[in-house]
């Protein structure tokens, strides 16, 4: 499935929801799931991870949606490669230089 | 272009050095990107938003990666509507009840 239809899915399914509780609110929302998906990783069940990885994508592009942001126009960032370095696969040093 | 695409080009760019860091330090890599994004968000710089929406994108699934989560198939759980109430658009109340 393409990732803009992903997106649109999410959008189906949750914009309404997201746009009445605005940006910051779905933002918590976002990092409440990264805390989860943090616990997951932690306790090392692999099923619970999936579910929470999933979590962290669909409510990221709630973000995105409610900000406007088309997910594969924005990832087109990518597609020649490092941004930083222009390389594939990246030779960027550790610390982003 | 399919989600999976762009977690293998993803893949192809970072996940020799993503595996190298390891899971724990590569997660830090991408709670500092959803601080950066949460700093374009609240400056209002819609280039930077869109910047920083793609390297959050990016290094959850990054992290996937490393997690050998294959991102189209975790989020089957929402191809069929909420996973909670099982509606499109989403009826759950706020609290996620």
């Amino acid at each position: 499935m393409h990732l803009n239809d992903f997106q649109n899915l999410i959008k189906t399914i949750y914009l309404k929801k997201d746009s009445a509780r605005g940006i910051h609110a779905t933002f918590n929302w976002l990092v409440e799931e990264i805390g989860e998906l943090t616990r997951a990783i932690r306790k090392g069940n692999r099923e619970k991870i999936k579910e929470e990885f999933a979590d962290c994508l669909a409510w990221l592009l709630s973000v995105g949606s409610i900000l406007e942001i088309d997910a594969e126009d924005a990832m087109g960032k990518y597609t020649n490669g490092c941004p930083k370095c222009g390389k594939i696969p990246c030779e960027c040093k550790e610390d982003g230089s």
